[in-house]
């Protein structure tokens, strides 16, 4: 099958014919439908995360079942499916404890080795063994996924849309109503609004918050966050302090902050943005090593917090479909997401396009071939 | 009446014959019984914090309510009383919401203005006003504070004990059940076994942590823990790393880390303590101006959180009388907390030896004069 393949940050991602096994006990085949170009793809192709190569790009899609491995009953042939790039393995004590998105084997092998939860991988080149990215890989024709990372949704959705609900979605809105927990009435800060950060955005419109801040670079994204519900645009341009601008604005400081870039920078903003009590949200990922510094003095003093959300602190299986349904029932916004539709073999020119800037999210459609 | 006073770091505290005026509306006048010396006051006395000056020191303390100023119907006279260094306004929207530790007046005009909440104080040294410290300043025979920081507490408990429950106490068992809310089978490090991180350690045993793991430089301190209800004990003695020493016994990092030394080695060591999921909580305060780093990245995919802690985010109306029961009860140790009992002419001295280490809680005694 056709899929896309990143060997190191040095040569470009490239179209093979990429050999995929079936699926073992407890796995699924997907016939890939859409799959999103995401700024965590970037960081992989620029080599500022580690990640396991050679590997199967994408960590984002939906498709249809194919085939169902020994013992998988949760699923059936023709399902639509969401893929969801933390598969729970629902018996570490994280996973028990309902905090689906920490899954203790996901976090130790899945993730890190580049492999399925038997440490195999299903994808080679030949002789060549081939890691699956973050259990997914969905750059390609079809996939092999444990069953718990392909997420059941209802049929009347668009494929070719709800893509996007495994990872922009799921980590913008999850962020807002899972990790924090933003109440009525709250107070809240945006900085970013990229795919993650509108969805941050229209995460706290849906929690009911009073004010949403929209903080950007670019004023053309502040003001498509006023269409997701922001209620205040902060345009950061030459000379202006983000902070300042807020504390003009909200003289206390927010409730809540969220970081939805993930610079060094942004990062130290969010949390001088914070009022008493205030939480700052880790959303958008810094490269591997970076740090940001605090004040413990302050964060104690006003007894505030800064926490880190990993894919929103979603649980998978049910807030993927719940997210689903919403899109469907006209709560949330998903079509705007999407920049553009293209085939898998403009996976290269989609990753250009998105370090270029200005794009949202690209889908790339292996049927569009 | 005979009082402690702290002028500037330069000078030596004095105990001088501060006048007292009597309680205005909402406020009450308390003899005091017993008033702890604690590490805050040191980081005044050194110059470390900014807090306003001239001041009649101390903002732990227990006694006897002795006169109501006008409209105040919850104490009567006689009441025994712990104060609280947070005496809650009831009005504002952080007390509305029950974050009674956050109320914005006592943050912006008691604690840095060292004023009552109408903005005047009741103590003065002949023509010159004098501060209140927290609103209270116990390093004093008697005291006039709100009234909703003198917290009845019931008759029998021993005023010279239970006055080590509004600071110590409250701070370290309050982080541990409030701000943290430390779930039964946790694992917990504690690092800083002084009179706040044995009281972390307690709290964490009455959370039901599984495994509670003492850090400390003092081999002495770590071994009281054990007393306080410690599992483990990590000796942090010349050339050995905490962080390392505490994977060896908990493979996974811990669930829960507290700073309970406030230092920004410790602050960082406790972030790196923590597992998936897991949450560094700052309770130990360190001088103005001190930073300490992170990584995001790692903060974001581990889902984990740093948790500042004013006050161990204590409402204190409920929690003081509760955590009073708590040690009547049996539950609580506070009597090794309390290293000696001295008169209020010996602050000086106590403060020396405080910084001399060694000693967990100095209490001042009015009345052993």
């Amino acid at each position: 099958m056709k899929a896309v393949v990143f060997r190191n940050p040095e040569s470009r991602v490239e179209i093979a014919d990429v050999e995929l096994a079936g699926p073992k006990a407890g796995e699924v085949r997907v016939k890939i439908a859409a799959a999103g170009v995401c700024h965590s793809d970037l960081h992989v192709k620029r080599g500022e995360w580690t990640a396991p190569a050679p590997m199967v790009m994408g960590h984002e899609g939906s498709g249809v079942v194919t085939e169902l491995g020994e013992g998988v009953t949760s699923l059936a042939v023709g399902d639509h499916v969401v893929l969801s790039w933390v598969p729970p393995c629902g018996e570490c004590r994280y996973c028990l404890q309902g905090h689906e998105a920490r899954c203790q084997k996901v976090a130790t092998v899945v993730a890190p080795q580049g492999v399925l939860f038997d440490g195999t991988s299903r994808l080679s080149l030949g002789e060549e063994p081939i890691h699956h990215y973050l259990g997914v890989s969905s750059f390609a024709e079809e996939v092999v996924v444990p069953a718990s990372g392909a997420i059941k949704v209802r049929d009347d959705a668009p494929l070719d849309v709800i893509a996007v609900v495994g990872c922009a979605v799921a980590t913008g809105v999850g962020a807002v109503l899972n990790t924090a927990a933003v109440e009525p009435g709250a107070t809240v800060a945006v900085i970013g609004c990229g795919g993650v950060g509108l969805n941050v955005v229209q995460g706290a419109r849906l929690a009911g918050a009073e004010r949403i801040i929209a903080v950007d670079v670019v004023p053309e994204k502040t003001r498509m966050a006023l269409q997701f519900g922001a209620t205040d645009r902060i345009d950061v341009t030459e000379g202006r302090d983000a902070v300042e601008a807020l504390f003009e604005l909200i003289p206390d400081g927010v409730d809540y902050a969220f970081d939805a870039i993930g610079r060094t920078s942004t990062t130290e903003q969010a949390i001088r943005m914070l009022g008493l009590g205030g939480a700052a949200v880790i959303v958008g990922l810094p490269p591997t090593g970076a740090r940001a510094s605090f004040e413990p003095l302050v964060l104690a003093e006003a007894d505030q917090r800064i926490l880190g959300s990993n894919y929103g602190s979603v649980r998978p299986s049910i807030d993927i479909p719940a997210l689903v349904d919403r899109y469907m029932d006209g709560q949330l916004k998903l079509d705007p997401l999407i920049s553009g539709r293209r085939p898998l073999d403009a996976a290269a020119e989609a990753l250009d396009d998105l370090e270029g800037g200005g794009v949202l999210r690209t889908l790339l459609i292996p049927d569009a071939n």
